[in-house]
This record gives structure tokens, sequence and C-alpha cells, in this order.
């Protein structure tokens, strides 16, 4: 699998999030417009020699910049925290007496990755929760996702959202359970709505597994801004988890083992993993 | 009613429409790149103090430029023609056949109003279309539209699409017969998929009523280039039928007993409306 490169609609939605990520934190359009006047000066001479996250990431930096506000999704993660915390005991009971409790509990790491932007209210997360993880994945290699996983095994789980993390844990249990040994990783500052420190912490993350930054605030992973405690780790790895968009489109064609666990929310992602708009996969990539 | 300001999404959407349209006639990523850059040098500094059809105006010039096409919707606007005229006769029966054939008129012509910038096959506009028809208007000055129809009234019919004017030309149709003096106007040149001229002599419009151009080739009415023949007949209308967004976003709030007939395409509009996306409405604007 080659690199992800951005496609000009990448263009086009980095104009959205700006404005959208601009509209959390005020009503005031010339704030706005200062906004999107500055994301056009940063992106008229953009290249598609990039991910599409990042394409989109001084998007972010300029919202910051010119509304002052350096963590616009502050709320919106401590809230969807708390919505998944307290769905958890009732998730947990599910995925633990299905009849395979790992494949239930993929699907539930991928179901809590509707948590994006939009929070909804507690029930909306729970209805949705609910329905997509009775979504069959339209791509599911928990064939060899199963035949990898054996005790002692090394694996690097990258965490995506606030929020998420808490569906996410489900499955880490599971895999401690079974024996391997896993490193969870989020962003070493706020970057949208990705899950930092701060949240592994709120929901528990810590306590269950060792929990390290990725090195940088970027979408996904920045392979230029690693730390040295994320490269040891990688390269250690028997086999990685990538969830969500951003790890998808910075680790697709990366040396390593991986199985990337996504739903794809976007035509470009979609059309990268070769799934419907709005499909969930289980994807194995060994770039080994 | 004051007039139209632009909204920050219409600055997003201006992006989209730039590469949908660069789509049409070129799968060249550079070129699809080139067109961007251009409207993010074009849009930098763009104010939300015009209509969004002004903001949105220049992207087709763009899009004309970096193409060499001067017409990137030739084809549509044919295919469209062919596919409504098809459907006439059927629509036309369906219309002088109902309780009430001018009601009836006026619903059919707001469903050629779906007739934009995506074009589907031809069973899909009957489907559509009829379904359209079904649907009440979320506003509806019905009661006002019957009593400004008096015998003699001269009404400036501001219509919009090709292939939509076919719907528009059964309700013409019907205000001749009521005895209005209906003047019928297009565009001077092409934009979008707006109809010009040469629509209008093919859907049969010419042959009914007098067709005049606006006097440019600008989306809805640019006032500031308005013909002296479109200006006389401006003045000497009892009533405006304004078809479609780009005529009510540069009508509402102008002098002139209007009546604008549209499907609220997006949420600006629909803001603007005060009714639902997606809802279609009769709206009586008497600014006399």
């Amino acid at each position: 699998m080659s690199a992800m490169r951005a496609m000009p609609e990448c263009i086009v939605c980095a104009y959205r999030q700006a404005l959208n990520t601009t509209r959390i934190v005020t009503d005031d359009e010339a704030t706005q417009l200062g906004v999107l006047s500055r994301v056009a000066q940063s992106l008229q001479n953009a290249s598609l020699d990039q991910t599409p996250a990042a394409l989109s990431q001084p998007v972010y930096a300029i919202v910051s910049e010119v509304t002052g506000v350096p963590d616009p999704y502050v709320q919106a993660k401590a809230e969807t925290n708390r919505q998944a915390m307290a769905l958890l005991p009732k998730l947990e009971a599910l995925v633990r007496s299905s009849d395979d409790p790992l494949h239930a509990a993929l699907r539930l790491a991928v179901a809590g990755n509707i948590i994006d932007l939009g929070i909804g209210h507690a029930f909306d997360l729970e209805r949705d929760v609910a329905a997509l993880m009775l979504q069959p994945f339209a791509v599911d290699d928990y064939p060899a996702f199963r035949a990898a996983l054996r005790p002692g095994c090394r694996i690097l789980y990258l965490g995506d959202n606030a929020g998420e993390i808490v569906f996410d844990r489900v499955l880490v249990e599971l895999l401690v359970e079974a024996g391997a040994e896993v490193i969870f990783t989020v962003k070493s500052g706020p970057i949208i709505n990705d899950a930092t420190m701060e949240d592994a912490r709120f929901c528990g993350l810590t306590n269950l597994v060792h929990v390290i930054c990725t090195g940088s605030n970027d979408i996904g992973v920045n392979w230029a801004h690693v730390s040295d405690e994320f490269l040891r780790h990688y390269k250690n790895a028997d086999l990685i988890i990538g969830k969500g968009h951003g790890n998808f489109e910075t680790c697709t064609g990366q040396p390593g083992r991986f199985f990337f666990l996504l739903k794809a929310k976007c035509p470009v992602v979609a059309d990268k993993l070769g799934v419907p708009l709005g499909a969930t996969a289980l994807r194995h990539e060994n770039n080994l």
C-alpha cells in the first residue's frame, strides 16, 4: 500500500473544518471570515503530495491563533468522556456476554469512532453506538488479527478521539487478558478532539496500560516529530492498531504490521480503503 | 425584507462549486488544484456585504479561464432540456387535470427547480419531480398570487435553469390563458446551468411569450448590469416571479412586487426564507 495522498476535495474540506471549529468558539462573523482568509493564504499553494491529515493540520493552528483559543474542543472532549464513561458498564457487559467478545470489542471500538466533531446527547451516543455495533465490517481481517494476537505480543495502540478511548478501553482490557502487552498512544497536546494524556487519565486508560504521547499534537502520527519513546515502542511492536482517519491517513504505507480500525467518514478515505462511504473496517496491512 | 447578505459558509460553498464545476470538464488534479488556488486568491478578501450569488460568481469565470472551457455545463443543459421535454406532455396533462391547475403548475414549476447542477436519468427526474409536486409549500402565498393575477396584468418571469424552464412553460401557458402578459427572462450568456436564449428556443418558450435577456451572464439579476430592455419590463411589471436561489438572493429587498418560487437547497437560503432545508416556497414580497 502506498502512502496516502490528499485529493482536491480535502482542500474544500479544510475550509469547512476551519469554519466549523471557529464556530465552536465564536459567533462573530468577522472572526470567522478572518480565519477563512488566513486559511486561503495558507492553502493557496497547498500540495496534494501530503496526507489529508497534514493538509488540514495548519487550519487548526490558524483557528487558535485568530480566535486566541488554544483548545476549541476542550469542553466537547470533557463532555464526550463523561457520556462514554456513563455507558461503559452497559457496553462492557454487552461485549463480555457476546459469542465472540474480542470481535464484539473490535466492533465497539470502531463504533466509538463516531465520536468525532459533532457532539450529541448521551441517548444518541448510546443509540448510535449500539446500531453501529450491529453493522458488519466492510473489510474484516479478524482471522489475521486473531492469529497475530499471541500471549506476550507487543501491541502499539494508536488512540484517536476523546470519548472514543473509553470504547477502546474495553478492547484494551481483552487484549491484556489475552496476554498482550499494550502501549496506548495519545497526542502530546490538543488537536481537534483527539485524546490527550488528561483524557486517558480521566477514562481510566492510565491505570490499565502504559500510555505514551505521540510526540506532537499533529493529526494521526507526524513521523517527522515522533518522540524517542514513541519510536522505540513503534519499532518493538509486533502489531499496531491504528484507530480512525488520522492514524490511517498517516500510517498506511509505513513499515510495520498494522490493523486499521475505523469508520470511513469521507469519500477520500472510503476510496483509499476500498469501502463504501460510512462503512467500517478492520483492515490488515502488513508492511514488514 | 432587507437585501440578502452572504454567510461565511457561502465561502466554503464557493470552493466546492469551483471543484464540482472543474470536475465536469477535467479529471486532471493539477487543473483542479490550480482552480482552487485561484479561487483562494480571489476569495481571500471576500466581503459578506454582498449576495451569495455575487460572492460565488467569480468562481465560474476562474473555472472557465483556467480550464479554457467557456461553458462547462453546455452538455448538461442540453441533456436536461431533452429529458424535461420528454416529460412535458405527461406533466402538462397532470397539471390540467388537477382540481386547481394554477396551483399544480406552481408546484410543478418549483419541482423543476431540482434540476440544478446534478444530472440524473430521465426516470429519476420523472420520479423526483412527481414526488416534489406532492410536497406542500412551506410558505404558500397562493391567495395573494391568485388575487394579483388579473387579465392584462404584466408579469416579469425571471427564469432559472435549463430543463427547469420546460416546467415553467406549463405555468406560463396558464398565466397567458388567464390573460396575463408574460415576459420571460434568460441569461445573456452561459453561467452554471442557467437557461439562455438557446434553451428558451429549444424548449418552446420563445413561441409562447416574449423572452428577453437579463443583460448579463450573472447568477440571478446583477442590478448593475441589467439591459435597458430588462429595466423597462421590470419597471412596468405588475408582478415579478423569481425562480430559484439566484433570483431570490439578488431580488429580495428590491423594489417591486415579487413572488419567489423556489426550493431551499442550502441552509443560508432556507434561513433567509424562514423554512426548513429542502422545503419549497411560494413567497410574496411586496416592496412597492
